[in-house]
């Protein structure tokens, strides 16, 4: 049955030089990581094992249920609160990943009566929130503002959501959230921003929303994830407090979804911690991000990540390859991964890169792409 | 705009006694638990707890990235070939929870070729992957076998997929998987059966799929979460290799989404083998339910919950108030969590409960729910 579905498949992606494959890492490789999204390089810091440790030794290794049955601790509630005052948010509410975090809010304020304004760029968990909550979905051109505007204008529903990030995943670069909330005020709407590649770096580390001195609006709400500067796993959502006792009502990524580990609760709480110890950090995430754009030729991004078209899949691929060769893991981008068909190669700046792994990866990495242009 | 948008509803639901609210756990509270869904007891055994703390050490407290870029560690594909060998599968995939596994292989093989046919019990999770994958859906009485064929039978598309549960989560009754199998492969469809409560429970611990001898068939499918008697966080598809490499190239909540956290992966694994060392756990889950649903005069249980009918919403969230104040935690289900409108107390039995607390428990719950009747 599945053989005969799936081989057929499987063989047109290969001809297509398409076919993803997972590769493992070893505990002990010794390589200079420019692939994972730990911009603020805390995911083996001490203090942040060590809160994480002490969590599984305190409340164990589940959270045991939904966090409405017995899935929310006292680490869960220490957590939303820090993080809602830190990027000056109301509340905020966690989810078990952003994924499901960005599908819940979305389901749980979509439906008939609302119409989605999504921008062309935005994330897959975003996309599909869309689809799962049944509202009308307008796709605008990426950061057009315009176009917002006149779906907006235009529209029948009485509710509407516009969707963007605060820094695009793939591009990594900036979406006008002033301007973005300014249309959504001027035209009865909700502003959501995804802030999954914000936290930790944009902002002084508080995030986009929050240097654009949108937080704590009524109508602006920011979602976050935990896995990339807070160095864990999870996902957020932060706004008013009513939003969050929605959410707690209505949003099926969060009723029936068991809780965040205790573990996952802790680090996140302790990379907060750090963050706001040695805000620093963000800065050195920029200067390393500069300094890669600059390496392999383009413009500088307004995040950590450094995104260098390539010819095709093939070449991403093997320059990736090179490059990992040569002691340096980046990432690579092909479609169906990025929103313009345009393989890329990848390159995260992190905070806790030294000087000498940067030096190295900014002679490696053009080689490469050299070598297969 | 929120505040308008969202206190009514906020009211309404208010007034039907149907608010959810979170109450967080302490650390330090010494009830008797039964509303987590730790069915194994091992959320703070000392073998579990010490694998994820190693995990946390050795690879740090995220897996910082998607699966297909750094997020792959050698922890993630040690933990699937354990969970297929001892379940009896070819291959297996985890997720960062359960909720995402559902959807990603739904939708991945979901789409306007395909029928899915969905037991009217089935989770949240798999009806959101049955929205999300635009296929057709046809909702059958729950456990009707005959309902099943019928829309096999008379669909046009090519692929059908079976939506069902070993062990559905509110009544915990179990689906006729044989039956089920034997008509999927009749009508060229696959079976795909969500193990969230079979896991650990039914089969000596291995799963309903693998005591009905289907596991490993090229037509059945079987998911798990690791949240429940795995005291950890996380999702699992298990099945063919092919449908393996194929969620890995299509599954939109697997390739966008971070890794699971090592320490969740270690403490799974860790479970997995006390499971394995102990193998009389399970049938301590089973003695236990069978003494609280004769204690509550239900009919027996097919595995770790006990579901007990109450008059309506506000009597089983006093009679859940009621066991608390008595030491004894319950859950309590309401619509919309109940998939016939019933409101009821979730008694969730375990192994690691002692027979004074059971004792203690039959004597409580069963006086609570006369009191509120
Ligand atoms: C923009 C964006 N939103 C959401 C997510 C999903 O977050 P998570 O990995 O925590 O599910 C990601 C990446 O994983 C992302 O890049
Ligand atoms: C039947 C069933 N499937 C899937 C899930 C989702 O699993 P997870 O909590 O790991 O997301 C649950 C419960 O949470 C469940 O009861």
């Amino acid at each position: 049955m599945l053989e005969e579905w799936l081989a057929p498949k499987a063989a047109a992606l290969e001809s297509r030089g398409l076919t993803r494959r997972l590769r493992a890492r070893a505990a002990d490789e010794r390589l200079i990581d420019l692939a994972g999204n730990d911009y603020l390089g805390l995911a083996s810091d001490p203090r942040v094992v060590q809160a994480a440790v002490d969590a599984v030794h305190v409340w164990g290794t589940g959270s045991t249920a939904s966090r409405l049955v017995t899935g929310t601790t006292a680490l869960h509630e220490e957590l939303e609160s820090t993080l809602a005052a830190y990027t000056g948010q109301e509340s905020a509410l966690v989810f078990s990943s952003g994924y499901l975090a960005n599908l819940g809010v979305v389901t749980a304020l979509g439906g008939p009566g609302t119409v989605l304004v999504s921008d062309d760029h935005v994330h897959a968990s975003l996309i599909d929130g869309g689809r799962l909550s049944r509202s009308r979905v307008e796709v605008v051109p990426h950061n057009e503002v315009g176009a917002v505007e006149k779906v907006l204008a235009e529209r029948n529903e009485p509710h509407a959501l516009i969707l963007t990030e605060s820094v695009f995943s793939v591009l990594s670069d900036e979406a006008p959230l002033a301007e973005l909330a300014e249309v959504a005020l001027a035209h009865n709407a909700v502003l959501v921003v995804d802030e999954a590649h914000g936290l930790g770096v944009t902002g002084g580390g508080r995030g986009s929303v929050a240097a654009a001195g949108l937080a704590g609006l009524d109508h602006v709400i920011v979602t976050m994830t935990l896995s990339k500067a807070m160095a864990s796993q999870g996902g957020v959502v932060l706004g008013p407090s009513l939003l969050r006792e929605h959410l707690i009502n209505r949003a099926r990524p969060f009723i029936y979804d068991t809780g965040l580990n205790p573990a996952a609760c802790a680090a996140a709480l302790a990379a907060l911690a750090v963050l706001q110890a040695e805000p620093s950090r963000p800065g050195a995430i920029h200067a390393a991000a500069a300094r890669l754009a600059t390496a392999c030729a383009v413009s500088p991004s307004a995040g950590a990540v450094v995104s260098v078209p390539m010819p095709g899949p093939r070449e991403a691929v093997r320059a990736a390859e090179l490059c990992l060769a040569a002691g340096v893991r980046v990432g690579s981008f092909r479609p169906p991964s990025v929103p313009d068909g345009i393989s890329r190669l990848r390159l995260t700046a992190n905070a806790g890169l030294t000087a000498a792994e940067l030096d190295r990866a900014c002679d490696v990495i053009p080689r490469a792409i050299q070598e297969v242009s």
